[in-house]
């Protein structure tokens, strides 16, 4: 026990109110390390970008799960400049299709500078779409499309993107209007190849006006995680971006975003980015981080210097390359256990486990996790095609998948499908995360069992295997056992302790939906059920902060439930509600305390009756929970 | 339950020897949809080439899991040529510093002919290794580091990559060496520039010995995994390549491996790859997958016809590219839940209960899983942070934890430190995959306490609420409860009737080790325990198939065990062992019987004593089942 923490100041804790968080730590020591760094010079071919100050330096992270972390000038406002070409692209894909824009801007790395002319010398195709003749060539497409409502449109894209309303800042845009004679000159230039079909000037002023669009570094974060997250951005939750177009952009600025310099920036750093001339910098790490720099000192590309030394630092020092991904080998089966290892809730009478025992194994369970992308997908069926051919029933577990794209749910449904055609039986649980209802024509859902909960999954299973295994119980006989001694918990007593016992209980029938125990009840009599089914429900408080009602345990035909208050004298900790209609004989205490003086005997018998069968509830569960923790 | 299911034929399932599986289905549906394609032409520069049957082709996926799916001409032999190149300079790599190499070879996109002359004007350094003047400038190194052992190292590293010994194809490396004027051109030229330092002609011939290497499309994919799981033979599980030379490598495939192709490659099938003219192509999803086709006819790039289509539809249509990355958000939290949620095995007194029922949730308790990288550690820290004030001992479950890369390692040692600088007692649980023992200077090993079991470590978490909370309890007294009244498992029962026991118990003191209880024994002992600590154990066999010796549960001073036995009369069902020298009060079952005629109410009284203890627990266990079903 460390000092501070001896019992005198035990109930304390240091007065911390949050741990420190190892990751904004990392990026103090980030900004520490590169704010001294003096070179670089700001942008200044107009007089407002030269006004920026070249000590201002923030960096942010915002994470795929929503999270951001931020350091030094991180909400100070500058002009996006060429970060906004990569979204200005998206959005043409978006209003267009692929096909029109392939025919109007070629995606190869020009090797060039940002302003180079840099078009094919027979259609007039600019090189790609990160740099100026490209991105110009984008607009003036957004334009096209519609003509007076284009910039409404591109500010409300950019709100969706950031997060925020975003404005233009008008001096900057003025000025690079009045200054923008080499930008001019391409927009007539495609103008003259057609890849421009109108007037450019519009065009040339959309371009203008949404390079003075003012960002905070914040903003460009955001914007990067929701590139991160395929177009969906993680602190809104809405979805500027498809899927498709985000993977096309992200590619586009691996290969073209950082200016001539970017063979050796995917080589050397490995992160799709793109920076500004007013010294922002946007890069992405797909599934994982968005980041953004912000500091105006540019270097001889025109990249920020800091901006690039801080990606290149979390691309060694911490890994964060497009070509350093760990091995993700079989995670995606969470657990995968034989049916003999897990139980359902519905305590079995000795006759029906004598049925299920050697035939447990013939189900299987199976904990998927994660996203089922190509590779989660071939994991999973690497598991389903080594299953035994004992093995006639399927529990797929799917509470932990996180996504299911379509392409791989195809595969998904096949692989189901083939299995079900050879002559497993499939039990979907907590399947809310599949894509079964954007397409109904899925084979899965036609064909297949899905259950809410696994446990009503595992029911199902042990109904099944009883159904094939003893065509007898399944077909369930309501009003067997009339006779207390067939009861299976009272199977060990003598025929006379029976008789006895029987002539001290009632016999009292339920309707599904009654509470036979409410929680808080006194504990005063003892159920022994004689045909129906009752759920013990517990309001249970998961990590989320949520309660659920969630079954502890059923009990059927030959059980007996309230043993623990009965005997305790204690008030009952749980309702027990009736599922479907039945009648129990119940044995209250006053007749039990008089059993206990006039016939000890049958007292004892009982009691021990009680102790073997809660004993072997106990084993049981036990032998589960240890299981669990195993997988 | 479909037609074939009924009961007659039920012990029997079609006679399926295995299912199919969904991915090799797949790669036939590639094979049977690109065999057609009848572009390109066979390479034929030399006649050994020339002689390669165009109709060929196999298709083969290597996964970081270690599965081989395999379609058509996949064990036929054919030259590795320019597939070589990204290894040779990996093994330059290996053998020579990253700096050295820097100073011979560029790492920029050429953007011209695999043949082309492309050295920098200046210093005449190669653009970078994926041309032949790269690849001969990387032999050169390797050729010059040890100009005798050069080909056995290579051959011996080519057999670490592909997990068989490779030979080099006589004809084929004859005929490359007669006609390659070329690349012997090449040679003398950075010979002329210095790159190469020494005579040209052994690094020349190294270099037609490389690219003569026989190869299969299985080997191709084998290789492709290696580099998928960052250097680590996922089939042998050596490890011919370092993590950051895999890095490397992949970056330069990723941007040059496809010729004068690569931009356009990188956007629009994003997969590093490369490929050779004798028809191989080798691609890699990193993390996941390795890929290798073999097709010989040739596009104008040289790249094989039906290799990229494969590549290009398991971009496009399984979503197989570097920049369509999932959204990992979370995936690193398994489960997390306050201590109230759950308890070690060792059963507790009710004065120990009375004591940790209102601390438990001081405990909190983590399971995290999978690859702990930068993001990994991301969304463990962003939970980390957030804990309540009050949690004084958090138990990090690092069982399912896959990797834990050294960069990122470093920053969870941090974190754990800053959490018990602000009073936080950290035990981990089940550590075996952290690099503890790789670098014995980090703080984690010194100052936190690492358990095998989560269960030891969750005793470990009650024992030290006990220590703080009960100081008196902590420091223990193995001579207490000498009487059998103060045992709580007795208190309910009067004075009286516990002295009526105690007339009929013995006393048994036991060692450690001693087994009190053998399975298969005859249940004919009740024991109590009086000092001295005693397990359950079980043998558990597992999801792996292996036995484990697990703890069910652990009985204190006050407690009672063998109960079920000794009330059903059946054997015991497990071996119950002490595990610290103490003492049990035994009743034996003759003794229980007498009484029983003799004194029912004091049986009665025991009995009920026992329903009560076994049902706590029994609830306690079905909760605690519940609980982990909802994490």
């Amino acid at each position: 026990m460390p000092d501070h923490l001896h019992n005198d100041d035990l109930p304390l804790r240091l007065g911390v109110d949050h741990h420190a968080n190892v990751i904004q730590e990392l990026l103090g020591e980030l900004h520490a390390s590169f704010s001294g760094v003096r070179e670089g010079r700001v942008a200044d071919y107009i007089p407002e970008l030269a006004k920026a100050c070249p000590d201002d330096f923030g960096i942010v992270i915002a994470t795929s799960g929503g999270r951001i972390y931020e350091i030094g000038d991180t909400r100070k406002e500058f002009t996006i400049q060429s970060i906004s070409k990569p979204f200005i692209y998206a959005l043409a894909l978006k209003t267009l299709s692929f096909d029109f824009m392939a025919s109007k801007i070629d995606v190869e790395p020009s090797g060039e500078a940002f302003n180079a002319i840099s078009l094919d010398p027979e259609s007039g195709k600019p090189r790609n779409p990160m740099i100026n003749a490209g991105a110009i060539a984008a607009s003036a497409q957004i334009c096209d499309a519609d003509p007076s409502g284009a910039l409404d449109r591109l500010l409300d894209y950019f709100e969706s993107l950031a997060g925020r309303r975003l404005t233009i800042n008008e001096d900057v845009y003025r000025s690079e209007k009045e200054t923008g004679h080499r930008n001019r000159a391409i927009g007539h230039l495609l103008r003259n190849f057609n890849i421009i079909e109108s007037d450019p000037e519009p065009a040339l002023d959309l371009y203008f006006r949404q390079c003075a669009i003012s960002v905070t570094c914040r903003d460009l974060a955001v914007m990067a995680a929701t590139l991160a997250c395929q177009g969906r951005n993680p602190f809104t939750g809405g979805q500027p971006l498809s899927h498709d177009i985000t993977v096309r952009v992200l590619a586009l600025m691996g290969t073209c975003g950082m200016y001539d310099f970017a063979g050796q920036w995917l080589h050397d750093v490995g992160i799709p980015a793109k920076s500004g001339v007013a010294g922002g910098v946007l890069a992405v790490i797909p599934g994982r981080l968005g980041i953004a720099t912000y500091s105006p000192p540019l270097d001889n590309f025109g990249n920020s210097v800091r901006g690039v030394a801080v990606c290149r630092q979390l691309s060694v020092g911490v890994g964060l390359s497009l070509f350093n991904q760990y091995s993700q080998a079989d995670a995606t089966i969470r657990r995968s256990y034989q049916g003999s290892q897990r139980k359902s809730r519905r305590w079995r009478s000795d006759r029906e486990l004598e049925i299920l025992t050697p035939h447990r194994d013939k189900v299987r369970i199976i904990h998927v996790q994660g996203v089922l992308d190509f590779a989660g997908i071939e994991q999973l069926a690497s598991e389903l095609v080594l299953l035994s051919n004992d093995v006639r029933i399927l529990i797929l577990d799917l509470a932990h998948v996180t996504e299911c794209p379509m392409e791989s749910f195809d595969l998904l449904d096949r692989q189901l499908c083939s299995l079900e055609g050879n002559g497993v039986e499939i039990l979907l649980s907590r399947a809310g995360r599949l894509p079964l209802v954007s397409k109904p024509d899925w084979a899965i859902t036609d064909r297949i069992d899905a259950y809410e909960h696994l446990d009503s999954a595992l029911e199902a299973a042990e109904d099944l295997l009883l159904s094939w295994f003893d065509p007898q119980a399944a077909a369930g006989d309501p009003d067997r056992g009339d006779d207390l001694g067939e009861q299976g918990f009272l199977a060990p007593l003598s025929e006379e302790h029976r008789r006895i016992l029987v002539d001290r209980m009632v016999r009292r029938a339920f309707v599904a939906g009654d509470f036979v125990i409410r929680r808080g009840d006194p504990g005063d009599e003892l159920f022994l059920v004689r045909s129906g089914s009752f759920d013990i429900a517990l309001d249970i408080k998961t990590g989320d902060g949520q309660c659920h009602s969630t079954r502890l345990a059923t009990f059927g035909p030959g059980l007996c439930f309230g043993e623990i208050g009965f005997v305790a004298q204690t008030p009952r900790t749980a309702h027990i509600i009736a599922t479907r209609p039945g009648e129990c004989w119940v044995l209250h205490r006053s007749d039990f305390e008089a059993l206990s003086a006039s016939h000890p005997a049958v007292v004892i018998a009982l009691l021990k009756a009680l102790t073997c069968d809660i004993g072997a509830k106990l084993s049981q569960t036990s032998v589960q929970l240890t299981l669990m923790e195993h997988y």
